[in-house]
């Protein structure tokens, strides 16, 4: 990959997205599950640029969104309504009505109350909402506390009785109509052992749902699987599938799994200019035009992405944090990463990049956001261009008197 | 403040600013300063609302600002470019050149390579540029790690020791006149001592300055007051100029203040509706249509911020989490907090919300920002319309094939 061309020609900080290897991970997914009935809804808050989601669309994929704006984005991208999922924790009035009108595949319904709420909703339409639930197994994720979500002292989802509660209700409404049943124990998931547990659970779950005679269509994994970012041991998607098909033994049902950061981390770059080089006392710093409010994992998760360096410095490497421009402490890429001296303009290559990267970024500090750069057969276009002061401001201007 | 019929008039989330606090605020910290002359430059990032920065502009406010967004909010909000001051660890060439020719009060210098870019920047655009140089005390803050800065193992400021070389070498530069000197230890400060201590610090280097006769006129003492979130006892501004008059004994110097959270943290309100009450096991979730798209300090900082509930609910409180609708664990406004039954539609104010608020805002699950209104003689007024889908994908749409 000519980065430093990249570079020239789009400027940085800068995004850049490979669509092969997204479709190269989509594929092996997709074929991992082939002894069964599947979709593959991608998740799309993982990276949700138009041409990115687009890319995914003409693979045939599906969509989990989070929100109505998600949503939009899948039908805007050409993702067919029927493969179109609709999850999480808070979802307005508003967004449940529009989601009804869309006639998507399902709601995931993470609460009683909620339940509620779409019942009613789907009344003054009157249709017939599709829902899922999504059933919180208790399992512990083995990963980062802030993205698990598996253990019920967590917001995400209900616990099995609750969810058999919801399905009779469900079922004995004119207004909803449960066709699927979700888990998602959490994200960069790299332990087997955790999915398959709570697969077994849910499993068991939908089979005491059939001796009532409530008839599920789909069974929903949610997402989850790890990539590595440094030296992690990951799942293999044959297993993942495997896994899951073991537990369904008897049933009849279509799998949809829901992932996100496999298909897009390690397709993308976020690629930063070095600006100094600087020495406190006997730490070293390299100060590069990147920050927290481009990708912020570093400093919220305290996430490790590997750092490249591009340059013609030929000296020793020595222990450096590569810090950004914005004035946090927080704000950093890598602490005592090992580099050459490096010059100004040397170019920084942030590995791992393509998943809650660009999504999660901000215009703290009034910086505006990079541009995106697709690469597809080896050419390079770009999907979002850099926001300029102008963009920063259009929503308030009008209001200074 | 009748936060029902502002959020019924302006829709949630929704930040609400009260712009008589700011004054009120502002004007404390400027009569403590009487005693000398003092400039009192807002710190943006606090708060980049262009109608909140021409406030503080009416009020005779100065700006300090980091990057070159802030600094043309500044000049578009009616800062006068005297009173204009550039900080910050990573600035760029255009940066640099583009504050040179505005002509502002100093560019901060915070490295001897930053120090080479600006004389050589300065000497192609053929003028000389005003510098300060931000010193390292290298005083612990007694703070949160994130944002503690005056300990030499983090990115900002110089070390005494080469500021005393950069101030000789900017002495002697055609391009450079050296006029300030700056620090900055920490953001919510509550302890008096590391400050008079750095100040100290910085004082015995400006009379060391003077002896080789480099004669320096402004003294930077960066921002930093800290502010009552929960039950902090906080620094008086009268005892916090006096320790820094104390410092100064025989100096001559313009007091340069930075201040940010202290003017706009308790003027802010964050105003977010019930969604769900929802019960996971033993724990109780209250899900409201906020989240850490719209808030970010309880993620990154485990911030606490109080929550006030606007309801008609006379139940007993018992605790809660209060979480938004984004799909990460770490989305939560409050942990453990005492609250009644809520209702949906109820109101929760997020108090302090006004500084480091807004302005870390993302997009992300494809959210649009909240409308931000401004409370001035008890009249509101819409200050930045919310975001909306369109707004969203505007810079990505036209790359849609
Ligand atoms: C319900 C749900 N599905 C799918 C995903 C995607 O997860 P990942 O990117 O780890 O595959 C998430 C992530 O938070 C989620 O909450
Ligand atoms: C150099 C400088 N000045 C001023 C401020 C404002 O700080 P506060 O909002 O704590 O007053 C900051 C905050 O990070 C800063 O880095």
């Amino acid at each position: 990959m000519n980065f430093k061309e990249l570079a020239s020609t789009y400027k940085t900080p800068l995004y850049i997205y490979d669509l092969d290897y997204m479709s190269a991970q989509y594929k092996e997914l997709k074929e991992a599950f082939k002894g069964r009935k599947s979709i593959m809804a991608y998740a799309i808050k993982s990276n949700s640029n138009l041409s990115v989601i687009k890319h995914f669309a003409e693979l045939g994929s599906g969509a989990d969104c989070v929100s109505i704006g998600e949503v939009r984005r899948a039908f805007l991208a050409g993702i067919p309504s029927y493969k179109i999922i609709f999850s999480g924790v808070g979802k307005s009035d508003d967004e449940i009505r529009e989601a009804i009108q869309k006639d998507i595949l399902y709601i995931n319904v993470e609460s009683e109350a909620e339940l509620g709420r779409v019942e009613l909703i789907a009344k003054e339409l009157n249709s017939v909402c599709r829902i899922s639930i999504r059933v919180n197994p208790n399992i512990d994720p083995l990963t980062h506390p802030y993205i698990s979500t598996g253990l019920h002292d967590n917001k995400f989802g209900v616990e099995i009785d609750a969810a058999k509660r919801m399905y009779i209700r469900a079922n004995n409404s004119e207004y909803l109509d449960p066709v699927g049943i979700h888990f998602h124990i959490g994200s960069q998931l790299t332990e087997l052992e955790p999915i398959y547990e709570s697969a077994a659970i849910v499993a068991d779950m939908v089979r005491s749902l059939q001796s009532i005679k409530i008839e599920l269509k789909f069974f929903d994994v949610g997402g989850g699987l790890g990539v590595k970012y440094n030296n992690e041991t990951t799942i293999k998607p044959y297993d993942y599938a495997q896994a899951i098909f073991s537990t369904l033994k008897g049933l009849d049902l279509t799998i949809i799994c829901e992932p996100g950061r496999f298909l897009t981390a390690n397709a993308g770059y976020f690629l930063t200019k070095v600006l100094y080089e600087k020495q406190n006392g006997s730490k070293r710093f390299v100060v590069v035009d990147g920050a927290m409010n481009d990708l912020l994992r570093p400093s919220l998760y305290k996430a490790y992405h590997k750092i490249e360096p591009i340059t013609e410095s030929k000296s020793e490497l020595s222990q450096a944090d590569v810090v950004g421009p914005v004035c946090e402490s927080g704000d950093f890429f890598a602490k005592e990463c090992m580099l050459p001296t490096l010059e100004h303009n040397d170019l920084l290559v942030v590995h791992s990049a393509g998943a809650y990267g660009f999504g999660m970024g901000s215009n703290y500090n009034t910086r505006g956001r990079s541009a995106e750069v697709a690469l597809k057969g080896g050419k390079a276009k770009l999907i979002r261009r850099r926001e300029e002061f102008e963009d920063l401001i259009a929503l308030e201007k009008e209001f200074l008197e």
